[in-house]
């Protein structure tokens, strides 16, 4: 159901960007811009249909389908929301704040990824549920700025009262708001909705001209909207002390240590992503779909614990767990969500203290309260962030243990889809509700981490889609079926994508796949320096579809968690992801889509490892921890070399070892024989020691018929 | 002579910080000084002695070459320069001027690489000569920072007026300015010699410290300098028709249209850096050591062309050819070196302007006074910049031929060591002295474009080494000898680094030596989409060490210019080079260095060039226009894939195709054999093709003999 937003996938712009190669900035001090790299967390919340473009047997003209505001009457779809009432009772409220424009970004208060239904003020306001999006409202217009990946929904889901904005660019919005707002007033904004970035972005843009930026604490939004959703009632949780290896008092403690030992003396370190919050606690919460997150943030100095949160949802047994009576240094304080920025405030105004925050996701109304400059110590990512990217020897393990369930879930889904689409009953939506149903069967199974992508066909090559009534395809035996999913284990967060065919693929088909495969497994198989960071390798996933002019246009992978997001940022291949070190977990998943004809994508997690080299220590490679093997049929060998073929034996081999006995304990034995014929050996033929053999069976035969003459 | 200042030597920290991975950052204002990356031009001319460590015969014990300050009295060596009457009189001026401190650094005004020896402030003022470095001096105290490098060097150098400080980061300068300046008082500096970044990294640390800097446009060490070199008289030339193929008309004509296309709409543009003056209007000077630059700004309007240099350096001739007797669009109008300030801050009072600049080159006394913040436009780099990175037609093809005749020098010098090396009299001084000489004979040289670097054995693991009385060792069959050298030709400029064996490598040296040749020919063979950044790509120069726990300590390539500087920048593999389009040039130089032992690069130039895929259109790879074979005793070629290989004798075949016929023009036979000797093809054993000929001989030779049977 969720549109599954995939930063790899919009964070390639370094290595594809054609237009200008640097980019040009008006003023100096715009320079401050480039300082803060922000992962995507401005992601909505997709609660009804996803993209609805494709060619596709249900999908209808476009005529009816989409608003036509020039014709008279303006003809608008049933799928089009009435916003008329919720605009008039905004400009109430923006009059009452005396500003002439209000700005409605896609995100929460701690710039997550995924969103709850309560921060979709954009849907509420606009109608429109895409993912990404900024809406603005002035006292007589109102507009929505998408990127192409939702002109149509949007087309289908605003009323009139909406103009649809095509540059999604903060300049682009800034110069609307010049070109519609009077000289000298003021553009209302939520503080906690805006990053660092955005803020100044925002700011660079309207200097000059005489209009300036207001933050209103109070979302006006969330005033007018009478039946935004509550915060779940559901208690949170610890984690079990079976996943655990570190408590949470000894995470305090390394965080503390590291505080100390930064040479600019920080006193206190404010937490403000929910994974941040949710790791040093071992707690979790059901707040975000497919996100076990909740509502929190944590204000940590060398000597307290404040943590704020929804405190009803504590028990007792929790306050017990969190030490919650007492108020020494490893007494944990709870303080009311909403009570944040004040206690930030008192803190700052504390003589001595210096407030630690990552940059990429504190709000700009956390961040503007922290004065003077002095007060203020900034790292693009926090300490518990960096801590975190790197797993403890138990969530190194445990989440192992999880992709072994995982991938008889998805062997088992594999199977099953091998025999039933013959017969021509399944869809992408069949087949999305199938692996669900796979992987909640499996132990500790907590639901999906993301909604998932079931796409056959061409549909598949929107990098994008996610399955709706509308473009649901039925699967074939004429067209390539791309699954990528994952799901939330207690144990573990997984995440992978096996492409498909059950009939005869193409030649190009092929040659594709085998070039996308070589990418998956160079990355995979690379020695590299501790330290090397993923953008520096990542075209090792690209390298073999450049040598014949294919590419994809996405990244190449993300961080994973443990029982967490499934993009768990900062590790990964982008531009702005923190260098590898052993033990941290990353997807690779390079691809390769025909527009309007299939796509392409093969996902695996892999821990970061250690390895031994013949002269050199510090040295590391990737361990591949999802283990499904690859459609066979797909697989050119001819096109890989001997050390890739021999790589994706030992894989083979390790999925027989490794999953062999798990399909064995769950008694699923048809699927044990499916896995093993599936991960046959392939003839390692061309590599140099294949060759000598053959070439000496050659030399014997003629010696011994050379003998026989003789 | 020089030491060669190699920024891929220094720019590199990327894929090689085994520190926090993400820098820390006090304030968030202190974010802006990520935001400006500079390449390094802080490089000082190194007139006397070059690096003076090393484990050589020439070498004298430690304790009588440097200074001992301890001691009572304090011993200096010979070397040492006596700065007491330089420093009294810089302190006259320093309180003249009410300032408690003041700032040296190693650069010109135009943040050059290399500098002129009237730039030498650092050497004048310290007595060290190394290339980086930066002194202050204080009312009764001076300090050098400098790098390790160049640590004995400078306790060779200084008298005890000086400390040498090792910590060379801008904080700890700061730290001691702060720990040395009373509070309230202010450090002078001259802002023709800070790039914006040093100056705001400064100003960042010195916040809130209260003390302040003060920017003095008059440089106080000029004053008391009374025996600083003038400029060189010599008149500055136009480049002959014949390698020109955009004459400087039609070069201004196409920057006014990239100003004109640009939204922020620029109307003037500042050119700060020595060879983007140069490249526009076709000329060229002799004021930097190897790099035939003069001194000059340009300012660049829509409808004026003011070129500002020394005018009494300008011909008749060049007057006309400049245009210099008009105002028009077409005309430059000649003016004073020394006037560009005021003519900039005159300019600036227009109503209406906005000034372009690159911030990676203007210097900060230039962009303070372009005020307010509107009338500035600042890209990292010119549009001259990044307009001359891709050579033209005419440019490359004499770009080739250079390396043509290049390649017979460097040829003509290999083969002579081959001979002489065994008689025992060549020394690393010698050898650099004779590919001096070899190029010199060649067609419109006009002289080395760096100083050689001529290393034998363990000097060669020193990646900045440069050979000098004191560390010179004689060449042997015994040790591996790398030589970095290049020439400037009036049609390109080449740089080459060959590493070669005249006795018998170890296994070691072999392995080493052939997996730095992978690495060079794996980034020279790859393809790539128009765009790619070279940092994305970098790593395939490492990959091959990387397996076996190898690497190397800079970085992999720089761009070349035209008859410019050796290094010309924005193009090669750092972080901050633009992306690669066809009709760049870069060399490509992985290296590995065994301490104390030996050290291996293998460097070679190369042009972008489009390449015809089998999918896809605009895809681009590396043509090799060094044309110098390898060692052929250092090659393992079992270690090589059967690609590799053939990218080799295709290699090879180039440079007899050539090379041969410019050998044979210039009679040089025996050259002409040594050429074809060593570039004999290497039986492509392993390659698919290879192996099944010779297995089908096996199979007919089978079949023969079953023949015979039957």
């Amino acid at each position: 159901m969720l549109l599954r937003a995939t930063p790899p996938h919009t964070f390639t712009h370094t290595l594809h960007a054609t237009s200008d190669p640097q980019p040009l900035r008006v003023w100096i001090c715009s320079q401050r811009a480039r300082s803060v790299k922000m992962p995507s967390y401005s992601w909505l919340l997709a609660l009804y249909l996803a993209a609805l473009t494709g060619n596709t047997d249900g999908a209808v003209a476009r005529e009816s389908t989409e608003r036509n505001c020039s014709s008279t009457p303006p003809y608008l779809p049933s799928t089009a929301v009435n916003t008329s009432l919720q605009l008039e009772e905004l400009r109430v409220q923006m009059r009452g704040m005396n500003i002439s424009a209000y700005i409605i970004p896609a995100t929460d208060a701690h710039l997550s990824e995924y969103i709850a239904p309560r921060d979709a003020r954009l849907a509420f306001m606009t109608g429109f549920t895409g993912s990404a999006g900024t809406a603005v409202v002035t006292l007589n217009k109102a507009a929505l700025w998408t990127d192409s990946r939702y002109w149509v929904q949007a087309e289908r889901q605003m009323d009139c009262n909406w103009e649809l904005e095509k540059d999604v660019s903060i300049s682009s919005v800034a110069q609307w708001l010049i070109s519609e707002v009077p000289k000298g007033d003021e553009i209302g904004f939520d503080p906690f909705l805006f990053s660092l970035k955005t803020q100044e972005d925002y700011n660079i843009n309207l200097e000059s001209s005489d209009r300036s930026l207001k933050s209103i604490t109070e979302n006006l939004v969330d005033k007018v909207w009478k039946e935004r959703p509550s915060v779940p009632p559901d208690s949170l949780t610890r984690l079990p002390d079976r996943v655990i290896q570190r408590t949470w008092q000894e995470k305090v403690e390394h965080i503390r240590t590291q505080m100390g030992d930064s040479p600019y003396k920080p006193t206190g370190l404010l937490l403000s992503a929910l994974d941040e919050t949710a790791w040093l606690f071992n707690m979790r919460g059901n707040d975000i779909p497919y996100n076990p997150f909740f509502y929190s943030y944590t204000l940590l100095t060398m000597d307290e614990i404040w943590l704020f949160l929804h405190m009803e949802r504590v028990t007792e047994e929790l306050k017990v767990y969190l030490n919650a009576s007492c108020e020494g240094a490893l007494c944990v304080q709870l303080k009311g969500y909403d009570t944040i920025l004040d206690h930030l405030k008192n803190y700052v105004t504390r003589p001595g203290v210096k407030v630690w925050i990552g940059t990429e996701y504190t709000n700009y109304a956390l961040y503007e309260v922290i004065t003077p400059q002095d007060k203020l110590l900034t790292s693009s990512y926090s300490p518990v962030l960096t801590t975190k990217a790197v797993k403890d020897e138990t969530e190194q393990q445990i989440l192992r243990d999880a992709h072994v369930r995982d991938a008889v879930a998805v062997i088992q889904f594999l199977m099953w889809l091998e025999k039933t689409v013959p017969e021509g009953n399944q869809t992408e939506l069949t087949a999305a509700e199938y692996v669900d149903k796979c992987r909640s069967k499996q132990k500790d199974s907590r639901g999906p981490s993301f909604g998932t992508i079931s796409a056959s066909g061409p549909n598949a090559a929107l990098a994008h889609y996610s399955p709706s009534k509308e473009t649901n395809r039925r699967l074939t035996v004429d067209e390539m079926y791309l699954v990528d999913s994952g799901g939330q284990y207690l144990d573990g967060t997984t995440d992978i994508t096996r492409t498909v065919h059950w009939g005869k693929p193409t030649e190009m088909q092929k040659e594709a796949f085998t070039r996308v495969l070589m990418g998956n497994i160079e990355i995979s198989r690379t020695i590299f320096p501790s330290g090397t960071r993923g953008v520096n390798m990542e075209m090792l996933g690209r390298r073999a579809l450049w040598e014949v002019g294919l590419n994809y246009g996405h990244g190449t992978g993300h961080g994973v968690g443990n029982y967490f997001g499934v993009h768990e940022w900062p590790v990964g291949f982008q531009s702005n992801n923190i260098p590898f070190r052993a033990g941290m977990f990353t997807s690779i998943e390079p691809g390769y889509y025909k527009e309007n004809d299939f796509g392409i994508r093969i996902e695996d997690v892999a821990v970061v490892v250690p390895v031994q080299t013949k002269y050199g220590n510090n040295y590391l490679t990737f361990d591949t921890v999802s283990l499904v093997p690859y459609d066979r049929k797909l697989i050119d060998t001819s096109l890989l070399s001997s050390e890739q073929l021999h790589f994706l034996n030992k894989y083979y081999e390790t999925i027989r070892s490794m999953v062999g006995p798990e399909l064995d304990n769950q008694g699923l034995r048809e699927e044990k024989d499916w896995m093993l014929r599936n991960t046959e050996p392939f003839a390692e033929i061309g590599s140099s020691a294949s060759v000598s053999s053959s070439s000496l069976t050659l030399i014997a035969l003629a010696v011994a018929l050379l003998h026989n003459i003789v």
